[in-house]
């Protein structure tokens, strides 16, 4: 039987996936799981999206355009000017959800054994990208007490060396929730020009920002139009996770040309996905104020509840739909495996993702776990009581 | 300006767009241009797959499971043991289109500077996924002589080196329409046994056999379990290109669980496409019957026509819907450009696909021409007349 590759070995099993057989068990013996692993939002897809679907009078379901259906595009540019975005059509290619528009600018942007800088903790497939691409991931770790703020510059400079080619930051952030300021991004800029590197901007929760924050994106850094590639997805925007359409979006035109000819060899992106994409443009206003006003009051109930018991902390995030809470216990991966095995409170139990997955360094994030607020608010306030119920129980609780 | 990766420099452009600005050009100047250069069909996609989507009742376009709709797999394997393949749900991944089940093959199979020998010409794409894992494609020439059979196994077997990881063949052939037998298979077996190699084929047109021919897989090749990666599609099987599904099989574990932690990285292949793609199994063998009818009536009159032309010979393809012309010029890529550019016949001319892209041997296929007889016969029979008129005027005719 011949060897698989290097790649294969090295890939890492999703963090988040690791405790399903778990959860699947707990579920056979008919305790209520209540699912706040992952972020797949219980919110409905726009009705204009939905309906563009089944409205849709495609005889032939042909290939696209390489770079996605024109119109769309198009349309995307009004989109992005609402954020003081500006850009054209020609800035943007359609991708098979974010995941492709980021593996997209790691082939494009780093050779093989070159290095991308990334805040820690982060989104845990980025682990899987740069495997696929062949680049080392250095982390630079964030932390708790200050609510996963971008580090200070001096210790992302420190990590810089001749195979540093790119930062990548996401935001708002995927597990913290963390908004950067403007204040933080101009100061990650002028590292970004100083080394000449890429900025690479993950900014697919940007209507989940709150409190009346508002997200400043990378793409409205002064001087940094050669330097910015920024991925983004209709997937939270719009509660169409299962559609699979993405952009990769830059001004740097060898980028663009360069990317697109990794897009023509895949052809195109999925047509019915694109449709609804391109209708979802014309969700109201009222839908997102909506949803908005909705994870808020998620939010509230899940980090206030949290910080209400012994022993938990867990940080007002400022936007997308995740918490990180840090509790009293060793080991979060073994609470989390114990709370689907060995607990339950009243037939209910807690799926939580244990974060030192979403760590690069190894040893770090053993007591924190993401929470996403992605359920109603009956199954949030019920979440919190068996954390807090569990806690009291837990064998290895440490307060 | 920080510089692009090697990949992004290496990565070639699609011949099959190389001469789109020119077709543009040649439409905008009011002329018809028949499009012979891509697989695009004009068939109708099954109604059951569209009425699937139409008819969906989906409230939250959610992610689906990494490997595809546990359904849709299962009702996959029904469809394979139609042409005697014995697999299970756990042997396949869906993917977002066959091309995403190849690059996952690439990366778990071979490592960066690997070899895969794959004979030519081939589906120029292949040379994309290579330069984005990084693997180097070594060709094994095929000959319009004897219609691009498999060529002679000790001439593929010369080209295997220590780097040597596997093989690849695509069958129903793109772009020569050849169809290997089982005694080719089986040639082709012994020696990926004797090198334990993989043995990777994308048999995306198995649906298109003619002339009472049978399709025959590399999974049912004895004694390979390990070795054989299937890639497949329904791009062409049900003229749905724009779904993007397509799906990876194998029955090395390791192969599967390897490609479903990349297919865990990029989430879920689309979910208004499987929904197409699961209902799809149920097109009645009267849709496949009718599209074989119409393309062996294309595929005749296409080929015979060229064939009536002076100086030109086109072998007889068994399968897939594309043919490989030979033609009296010095070079196709001048003479397809002065098609679209400089000819036309009462107001029609043709776009073909100039061969040399399509081989990795510099300077191989510099007379032949790729034709997607995709189109309704009353375009082809036009097409063969507008080649015969344009031979006759062009000014590097050779004949």
């Amino acid at each position: 039987m011949p060897v698989l590759s290097q790649k294969a070995i090295q890939m890492p099993p999703s963090p988040i996936r690791k405790l399903v057989p778990y959860s699947e068990k707990a579920k056979s013996q008919g305790k209520h799981v209540i699912h706040l692993n992952i972020g797949q939002p219980d919110i409905e897809t726009p009705q204009v999206a939905r309906d563009a679907v089944i409205n849709s009078d495609i005889h032939v379901l042909e290939y696209s355009h390489s770079a996605g259906i024109a119109s769309y595009r198009e349309g995307l540019t009004h989109y992005y000017k609402q954020y003081g975005i500006d850009i054209t059509a020609d800035d943007i290619i359609i991708t098979t959800g974010g995941s492709e528009a980021l593996l997209f600018a790691f082939f494009v942007c780093l050779n093989p054994g070159d290095e991308v800088i990334i805040p820690e903790p982060f989104y845990a497939n980025y682990n899987g990208f740069a495997v696929a691409a062949g680049i080392n991931v250095v982390p630079v770790t964030a932390t708790i007490d200050n609510g996963f703020a971008l580090p200070p510059i001096a210790e992302i400079e420190k990590k810089i060396t001749p195979k540093t080619k790119a930062i990548l930051i996401c935001n708002p952030g995927n597990p913290t929730g963390y908004l950067y300021s403007r204040e933080e991004l101009e100061q990650l800029s002028s590292i970004i020009t100083a080394h000449d590197l890429f900025l690479f901007a993950d900014e697919v929760y940007r209507e989940f920002c709150y409190d009346g924050a508002r997200p400043f994106s990378v793409m409205n850094l002064d001087g940094l139009d050669n330097n910015v590639v920024l991925v983004d997805s209709v997937s939270k925007r719009y509660s169409m996770c299962g559609a699979r359409i993405g952009a990769l979006i830059s001004k740097n035109k060898e980028i663009v040309s360069s990317a697109l000819k990794f897009g023509q060899a895949r052809l195109s992106p999925p047509t019915y996905a694109q449709i609804a994409a391109e209708a979802a443009l014309k969700t109201p206003q009222s839908y997102f104020d909506q949803v908005t006003h909705e994870y808020v009051a998620r939010r509230n109930m899940l980090v206030e509840g949290l910080n209400g018991i012994k022993g938990v902390r867990c940080p007002m995030p400022k936007g997308a739909f995740y918490c990180i809470a840090e509790f009293p216990v060793e080991d979060t991966e073994h609470f989390c495996q114990w709370l689907l095995e060995s607990f339950d409170y009243e037939g209910n139990t807690v799926m939580m993702a244990p974060l030192s997955g979403f760590y690069a360094t190894k040893g770090l994030g053993k007591k924190e776990a993401r929470l996403a607020y992605v359920l109603e608010r009956k199954e949030i306030e019920l979440a919190v009581k068996c954390l807090e119920k569990a806690l009291e129980v837990y064998p290895h609780t440490t307060y």
